[in-house]
This record gives structure tokens, C-alpha cells and sequence, in this order.
């Protein structure tokens, strides 16, 4: 029983060949690509043994895996439950929010594998890779999960991941420049990850603005179990954010310390949140979309700066501003970003990503700035920086400025390659539907004839009850 | 499209001033309190080569984020998800229950910070803070989530700020008498998280005592997929219980038997509730509300002999007798303490955390009371109940005496305090709703006008279907 | 307000005496066998300071506990959520699938900490027990888990407990055949617990085969929420496989390896199953069944060689290969196998874990057969392979024939087993429900009277709007 669907004049939406076509072509080369590139690292590798006495350590729980497994699952959760559920508020586009975060995902992970591999553990001609390199696997498709949050409802699955390759690519090298040739601290990514990925998914949306959006307009919002479907996104995330900005830090204090300034301030961004939302609205009420998102900025604005000795109540302070910040964005920003700036952002990830990324490269300069070896120690000074080798007499001052240069950067990267990207996904070869059916599961997925899709079209105004 | 609501002649549920006021009032406290107090402990701290030098410590892993950080993020799942979803069960009230929930614990966990840091980690006039800390933390607001369960859907959001500060601060009193000053083994919080928590809310929804909430009656029920989300919590706080007994526990053998021993009572539980389930319903079928609760109660049962030499046998009667009694006080308890002694339980607290609180309190001083040298070894003997300094010439049937009087001291607490808090909380100031408009998401969330709500509207007799 | 329902004419599904008695009979008989034979393993035990002098560890850390505690917690997780969440895609299923699952298995994992005791932890008379054996009894269950998903909707609580008592037993002997007696690895499960559980569970609904199933037609689909509610099984399931299958492995390398090699082949799966779901449907739109399962087969067909050294090039092949099969599965072999061989196939555990498990059975005997010490180092090959004692002069050559007979021995126990417990399961007293009244949760279940059921009966066609 397919309903009468109206598809657009220009608009093919038809997946049978295309979208297969991408898949099975892009996973053939993947293939190839690891046939001839991947190899287990040291610590993955049935040699372990010998590499272990070679190595002087005494006992199997030194292998890296011990250290960082347990933080490498929890972002795995938030890459494919927090963000995948976070993205199911809308009414008629959860099968999309869940699945094509999954697709995008799955194929990004793989493509991360190589690109990264090739920039940080190239050897030899080989890749070598263990857990930490899922990790930043994961971290490099989390900045594609963050894009897809502004295009979320208007792209077709194979602009999902045309745009993950691309943006993969340039997010390995944004990340090069950063970490390699800038000496750059971002452990929790509030450059590489959100701010880059805020602002390229901005661009791309941007560049493939849809001026008769509003003729979906009755399909962009929730119901009441979208959004609380949404909150286990939401709270995957939230939970799992200390997780996310200690994965890759150096073993002991480092990850230890990333984890507390995390959850403390993600637990003040909760109250300044909650605070602003209510005092926002005329009834005083809470709006569900600031509880979803903006509680999350906390964890994104200390992403930089959580590794380093932010201290607790630093953390607190950081995690308040951004709650506020982010509120404050999706009642004001949000709104003039899309009739102004023609910047159509359906998550609104310029208010959880965006703004508090750059909160959070500008307070993780300030915070290298400011870093003394009396606050420190010796040893913890040179080890937090990484002040060895040609970086031995870096101050500082000179990282917190190289620092403020990542941000810079980051953003050049994002504006530019999504630019070019928004251009190659505005070509009229990907499917993607028409303004009408924009932000509806059913362009893409079978979807159940069921009782509330009934009452649905039932108390649909532009449509007749039944046919 | 506001519906028409009686909101009761004396009752102003407008917050839009009130809660901002408190959230922020209130995170500036813990900004500055945090600022002058709190410090990252040296495990935490860039100074940790040196320590771990003076410790004579040959590996990062030796650091106790990853003894415990696992257990940690365990234990964050089941005080946001667990607590959170489990709640949801309430066809109008899934916001407030995992959005309240989500707030009272994210400002319960700073303030929990400071004042169980005064008690334990505080040295020359600052608290130094670790991963135990944290997981302690989210201890003492489990006890908040417990007591929001008696009040859930008839307190305003200020209510349960102002419930927080006060209980978590006598949680911190009471967790302090019963560690420091009794030297009483609780690392699975019977006593200090469960029995306190729940006596502690039961009698404030006693002194908040409201007659008229039958007239809210049609909406305490759940609907079909309410019952699902709360499964989610359900299983969340199921899965975890063992992290959460051990999360605390010594290092090595007492964490490893913490969680064996939990997992065996719940694995028990979960049978003695269907049984009881089924066979104290007249037609047989098995009753979601007991699923969703009573399969815990083994979980709390266990919290104080967990990391004891209980046994898995042991466990296994411990947690079939839990699941009995939870399921029989659903059935029989909960309508009399309503109908006769006037407590409101919302979610049956009285039975998931007061009873098995109890009985864990109670198996934890016999446990403690029957321990042998032979049992434990003569260094696992000491180690077990730390029978050093002071305490080196207590014997076991002494430490059990002082196990029992922990449970009296925790009634206590919870009573007085309970009734304070409660006399407080009763103030007409806090923007509480009126009995009819109790469970329902409408009073301080904005609802999303939904098919199902327009269902609901159609098919609740007392209001008409359209304005 | 019951429901009027024609419960069949020689059908009882009146639990009220039934259920409880067998719940609480085996619930004591698990106390007494626990108590004459369950102890806590030497790491778990008090004495356990002792025993660490005598193993010369030097640290705590050095506990079994912190290797696989993070892992188990996480293979728990996939137990009861995952496969309890994967099975809630019915419309009237979803307590059912939740709640019945978590009797089984919370039932299952004691009965298998006997059975698995008994054959490997079994010491002067008694069972000592830590970590790992709480793993393998998840595992263990994990085949009930999959064995239910053939005969979801279509069988009582009692009927899955019976099962679930022969099945574990069943389960352990094959364990014990393949392990002990064949020499064989299977850290993953693709043979012991994929292939046998799987080939198990539809032996038994062949035998159980119900000629008029088509009566509940009807509510053999999906609403729109309830997809989403299953997609959180499905991501559960998959993010947590590499824990799964690296949850047993050798501490060090092998832990490592799994983890990574079950991380590709699973990302390499989503591709293909999106890439078939959408070329195998005429309209070309993705179908949510395909997603939900099809995209585990990864994570299946490298159970058993996840550990060896497969390679990430290897698991992307074998992960290809197994979404493809698998989704092909869903949409030519499960109506072939019900109108043909009148199995009926509820979940579609044939393609999900029946021909993966087969697959990761082969692929597994290919990759030992292949191994050599130049791939693995000479201390790796012996300890990847246990070539130890009696198995010193075992070739690989030889190893890949152990595998094979593996999987033959399996299959064979699934289909003696599956069709003894099938004809138990036939006999007419254990409650199940007529075939009008398959996959609905009314029949066992206190169901919430609420507006969606109304809504649903509405549409029914099959009975009347209202009484």
C-alpha cells in the first residue's frame, strides 16, 4: 500500500542501483586498501611475547589494550547510540536518524583507519594499528556524525557518504596539521572534532540551502516519544563524555584527570541549561531540545583543555558558560542562522558543536598558556606539552598560541572543504527528495503501516485521510 | 495551542523565575566553593611521576582510575539511565522523569563532592578528588534518586533542588557516622544509599501528604511502549548492580567477590519475582510493575555483604527471599501504606529500596557477625573489615553489633530528616501543581502537540476532546 | 476491563500455579546445588593476599577481574538488553521479548555456572568461580537467547524455561566435546554458541511447527516505535561484539586482536547488508529487518577466528561476505523455510546466526589450518593455538580438521537435541497459547489498557472496533 507521494519534478529518489552501486564499490576498495595497508600493531600481534621482553615489561596487563578499551567502548556508544538516538526527535525520520548514522558510520570508521593510519602509524609501508587507532577511528567519524546533525533529513544516503569520504579525509589532514606540525593539545577534539565538524556541516548546509523547507515544516518537529527516545542519545553522551576526552590521553594522571574536569563540567552545564531554558520562554517552561543538546556543551568546551590542569572548579566555570551559550543560541541563533544566513541547521549543531568547540580551543590555549612547572611539576610539565625533542624550548605563551592557530586553522579547513564538498553533494545525481518529503522515513526505508502513521496522516492538514 | 488547565486556586507552577534563580544561585556556590576547596588528588594530578616514584609504583596502570573507572561509568549508567528510564514508566511523565532526574543528579553530584569531601578527603584545608570520589559522589545522589521515586510527579523541579541540597548533605552526615564513627562496612550502600534513601523519601511524601490525587488517577498508569522505556532502566540498573556493589571495594579479591556475589542475587531474584508475580494475580499474567522493580530488590540486598565472603549460594537465597518480599509489598504493602498511613509511593519505593535495605543491612551484620579467621585468612580477615589501628581488637559478633546499630542510626536519619525536609518542601512557594494536573508533563515542559496526545485528550473522560 | 479473546479450545494459558512452581522449584534446587558446590575461585576469595604472595603477582591489578571485568560487563549487556531490545520489533511482542528473555536468562546463567563448573572449574569436589565463568554463562545463555528468537511469540515462559534447562545442558556437553576433547578454539562462539544454538533453536520450531500461524498475521509486524526500540538491541549488540568475542581470549595480544579484528569485520557487514537491503526490493528503500539483524552477521562469522590472525583485511572479507549472505537470507531462504520445511523462523535466526555461525566455523578451521609460526612468532603459534602437553605435535593442518569436526559435532547436537526438547516442548502442557493468540503480550501479560491498543484494535480488521 504505497501512499500517494508527490516526489518533485526533478527529484529521483530511487536507491535500487545507486545506493548499492557506493557500498559494495567503496567496501571493494577498502578491502584492497587493507589488503595491502593494515597490519596489527605490535600489541595486537601474535609476536606479543617477544615484543613484551623486548619492551622489559613484566605482566600483560601493560598492553595498551587494558588502558584504553574500556574508554574506546564507551565512545563507541556515543558514535553509534548517543549520536544516533540523539538525532531520532523528529517525528517521521527515526529509521534515517538511527540507520544512515549507522551506514555512515560504519563505512567512516574504515576510511579513518587508512587516512589516519597513513598520517600517525605509517611504517614500513605499513599501517599498524591497535586500540588507540579505533579510538581516533571513531573521534575522526564522530566530526561526520556532527555534520550529518545539520543536513539530518534533507540528504540522500549516498550524499551521506559521499560526504564521509570527503570529510574524513580533510579531517585527517586538518588533524595532521594540528597535532604534527602545529604541536597542537587536543585530546578531546574541541578543534579537530566539533569545531571542524560543526562548521564544514555548517557550510555544506549552507551551500545546499532549501528555500521551500518550510513545506515540511509539519514533519520538523517531535512527538512525545521521539523526544524521549532522543534523551538516550542524550544521556549516552553525557554519561560517556569523560570517556570521550581521556580515550587518548597519556596513561595515568592525564586520562584520570581528563575524566573528572569532563563530569565536572558537563554537571554544571546541566543546571545553566535548565536555568536558561526556562528563563527563555514566556511560560517559564522547559523546552526538551536545550535538555537534549545544550547540556551536552560542557563536554565540548573543556574537549581541548579537560587533559591539562583546568582544575575542578575551572571546569565548572567553563561547563556553566557553555550551557548558557548553547541555550541561548537555539532560542536566538538558531532562528536568525536560518532567515538571515540561510544556514538550515536541523540539529542545531551550531549551538551544541560549534560555539562551544571554539569555547573550547579558545579556553585550551589559555589554559597552555597559563601552564607553570610549579602547577606541573617538572617532569608533569614537559610530559602535559609534549615539550621534547624540536619542542624543547616551546613556553608556554608560544603554545597557547600555536594553540589559538589550530582554531584558526580548523575553521579554514571547515569553510573551505565544505564548501567544495556542499558543491560536489548539490549535483543532481545523489537522490535526495524533494522539500515536501524532506524529514520522512518513508523515502527510504519501508516503513510500517502502522496505527500511529494513521493518526498521523489522520490530523495532517495537507493531506486527505485516506485515499 | 495552551490547553485549558485548572491549575488550583492556590497553586503558581510559573517558574520562569524561580528555577533560573536557584540553578544559578546555586552554581555559583559550587563554583566558588569548588575554587576555594577542591583540588585533583595526586593520582590525578600532573605531579603523579614524582608520586609514583615516592610510591614506588612501576606502571601507569597501577593508577586507580583503572581499578575503578569501569565500575565508575557502570555506576553513572544506572544513576542517569537507570534511575531516569525506570521512572518513565508514567504515560505523561517520561520528561520529568528522566529531565528531573537528569537535573536533581548532575547539581546532587557537585554538591555530593564537596560535603562527603569535607568528611573523607580534606587535608590542609583542601579535598583532593579521585575516581573513588566521583563514584561516591553518584552514590549519594542514587539515595536522591531513590527518594524522587516516592515524590515523582507531584514536586516541582525547585522541590527537588531544594530536597537535594538537604538530603545529599545528610547522606554525607550519615554516611560519615556510620564509615567513620561506627567503622561499619557498607560498600554497597544498603544502609547508607538505600534504607537512608528510601525511609528519607517515604516520609517526606508522607508529610507532603495529598488527598485529592485521585483526581490525577487516570494518568499514574503507564501506556504500552511507557512500560518499554522503563525496561530500559530496568535492565540498566539490573546489568550494573555488580559494578556498583564493587565499585568501591577493595582492590583484587573484594571488587572480584562484590560483583560475583550480586550477580548471583539478582540472577535469583529475578525468578522469585516471577513466581510471586504470577501467582498473586488472580488470572496468572505477569505485572510489568514487578518486572521493572522487584527484580532488583537482590541487588540492594546484597549491597552490605556483597564484598563479604557471602558466597554465591549465599547470594542466591539472599536475592530469592529480596525478590519475594519486594513483589508481596507491591501487591499488598503499597495500597495499605497509602489507603491507611497515607504515603503516596509512587514508585514503590518502600518496596525496591526500603524493605531489601533492610534486609541488606540485616544479612550484612550477620555475614559480618559469623566471619572466621578460616574463612577469610588471617590477612583477608583484617583486610575484609579492617580491623587495624583502633579497631585491631574488634571481633566479628562486635562488628556486627555495630552493623545492626548502622541500620538505626540510617532510620533515624531518614525520619528527622525526612521530616524536615518534608516541612520545608511543604511551603507554598515552590511552585508545586495542583493534584489534578500532578503527572503530567504539560506543567513544566513544553509538550509537543502530539497524535497520541490528541488521542489521550479523546479519550480521557473528564476533559472534552477539543477546545 | 479483559479483553474478549478466544483462547483456542484445547488451550490453556492459565500460568497461575504452572509458572510459579517451576520457577521457585528450580530456584531452590540452584540454592542447593550452589551451596554444595559453588565457591569463590582463588581471586575472588578472602585468601586471596595469600594466594598473590604463592602466584608472585605484585599487584592487584594483576586480578583476573581487571582483564575481563570491562568485557563482561559488556557481553552482559548484549545478553539482556541486546538480544532482549533486538526481539521487541514485534507490535504486541514487546514485554514478551523484553520480560521473557530476562527469565531465561537470568534463569539459564545459573544453571550454566553448574554445568560449565562441573565440566571445567571442577576441583576436589567443588566449583570455584570467578570472572570468566560469569562470561561463559552469559555466553551459554546466549545460545537460549538465540534459540528463543525461532520461537518468539509462540511458546510460554514455562516452555522457555524447560528449554532453557535442556538447552545449557545441551550447550555444555558440545562445549565440553569441542574444547576439552577436540582441541578445538572457539574464544568467540561461532560453533558452541552461533551454530548450535541457532540450528538448536529452529530444530525446535520445526518440531513445534503451527499450521495456522497465519491466524496472527496480523501481529507478526512492526509499528514504527517499536523498529526503534529493537534498533537499540541491535547497536547494543553490535558495538559490544568485539568484547564478546575478545571477552575469553588470552590476556595480551589475543584480547587485542579479537577486539580489532571483530571491530572490521562488523563495520565491513553494515555496508553490504545496506548495499542487498536495498537491491533485493523492487522499490529499492532499505528494510529495517535487514538492519536490525544482517549487520550482526560480522560479528558472528569471525567468532572463532577473531582471536587467530585473521587480519583486518581478512575480518573485512569475511564481514562482507557474511552481511551479504545473511540478507539474502532474510528475503529468499526464511519464506523457503516456512512454506517448504515448515520451520518458522520468528526473528530470522537462520541468517543471522545459523549460516553466519557456519561461516565463522570454516572460516575459523581456514585460518588455523593456514597458521604458521612465521605469521604467529614461535612462542605465539604455541600459545595461540594451547600446542601444549598432549597437543605439542599437533600441525595446523591437523588443528583445521579439529575445527571442522567441530562444527559437524555441533550441528549434530543441535538437531538430536533440538528435536528430544522439541518433542517435550510439544507435549499439551505447558501453557502455550493458540495460534490466534501468538505474538501477543495480552495472553501472559497485564497489558496497559491504553490509547494505542484502542487505536490498534480500531484498524484491526479482524474484530470489532469495540465491544
Amino acid at each position: 500500500v504505497e501512499r500517494p507521494r508527490h516526489q518533485g519534478m526533478a527529484k529521483n529518489t530511487y536507491m535500487r542501483w545507486r545506493l548499492p552501486l557506493v557500498c559494495l564499490l567503496w567496501e571493494v576498495a577498502m578491502i584492497v586498501l587493507f589488503g595491502v595497508f593494515v597490519r596489527f600493531g605490535a600489541e595486537a600481534d601474535a609476536h606479543w611475547e617477544e615484543e613484551k621482553r623486548e619492551m622489559n615489561l613484566t605482566s600483560d596487563i601493560e598492553n595498551d589494550f587494558y588502558f584504553r578499551y574500556p574508554s574506546f567502548q564507551d565512545v563507541h556508544v556515543m558514535i553509534f547510540v548517543g549520536f544516533g538516538f540523539l538525532m531520532t526527535f523528529l517525528k517521521r525520520y527515526g529509521f534515517g536518524a538511527v540507520g544512515f548514522n549507522f551506514l555512515l558510520a560504519a563505512f567512516g570508521i574504515q576510511w579513518a583507519l587508512l587516512m589516519q593510519g597513513w598520517f600517525h602509524s605509517f611504517k614500513d609501508g605499513k599501517i599498524f594499528i591497535g586500540v588507540e587507532n579505533l579510538i581516533n577511528a571513531d573521534f575522526c567519524v564522530g566530526s561526520v556524525c556532527i555534520a550529518f546533525g545539520a543536513i539530518l533529513g534533507k540528504t540522500s544516503p549516498i550524499q551521506l557518504l559521499v560526504m564521509t569520504l570527503f570529510q574524513v579525509t580533510l579531517f585527517s589532514v586538518n588533524e595532521y596539521i594540528l597535532l604534527n606540525l602545529l604541536h597542537v593539545k587536543d585530546a578531546g577534539g574541541s578543534m579537530t572534532i566539533h569545531t571542524f565538524g560543526a562548521y564544514f556541516g555548517l557550510t555544506v548546509t549552507r551551500v545546499l540551502y532549501r528555500p521551500n523547507l518550510e513545506q515540511s515544516k509539519d514533519k520538523q518537529g517531535s512527538v512525545y516519544h521521539s523526544d524521549l527516545f532522543a534523551m538516550i542519545g542524550t544521556l549516552y553522551l553525557w554519561m560517556y563524555w569523560p570517556s570521550f576526552n581521556s580515550a587518548i590521553s597519556d596513561h595515568g594522571d592525564a586520562q584520570h584527570r581528563s575524566a573528572i574536569n569532563t563530569y565536572c563540567s558537563l554537571a554544571a552545564c546541566v543546571l545553566t541549561t535548565m536555568a536558561f531554558s526556562s528563563m527563555l520562554q514566556k511560560k517559564g517552561k522547559l523546552d526538551m531540545v536545550h535538555i537534549q543538546n545544550a547540556t551536552l556543551a560542557g563536554g565540548v568546551a573543556v574537549g581541548t583543555s579537560a587533559e591539562m590542569m583546568l582544575t575542578p572548579y575551572g571546569s565548572l566555570i567553563v561547563g556553566s558558560i557553555s550551557g548558557i551559550v548553547s541555550t541561548v543560541g537555539y532560542v536566538y541563533f538558531t532562528p536568525f542562522l536560518e532567515s538571515r544566513l540561510h544556514i538550515q541547521d536541523t540539529c542545531g549543531i551550531h549551538n551544541l558543536h560549534a560555539m562551544p568547540g571554539l569555547i573550547g580551543g579558545i579556553v585550551g590555549a589559555i589554559t597552555a598558556a597559563a601552564a607553570t612547572e610549579d602547577v606541573y611539576g617538572k617532569e608533569g610539565f614537559i610530559k602535559a606539552f609534549d615539550f621534547t625533542g624540536v619542542y624543547q624550548t616551546r613556553t608556554p605563551s608560544v603554545q597557547g598560541g600555536f594553540q589559538a592557530a589550530g582554531i584558526m586553522v580548523s575553521l579554514l579547513m571547515a569553510f573551505v572543504g565544505g564548501a567544495i564538498v556542499g558543491g560536489i553533494l548539490k549535483l543532481p545525481i545523489w537522490g535526495d527528495a524533494a522539500a515536501e518529503n524532506c524529514f520522512e522515513d518513508g523515502v527510504y526505508w519501508e516503513v510500517p503501516e502502522d496505527e500511529e502513521s494513521d493518526v498521523y496522516h489522520m490530523h495532517n492538514p495537507d493531506k486527505p485521510a485516506s485515499p
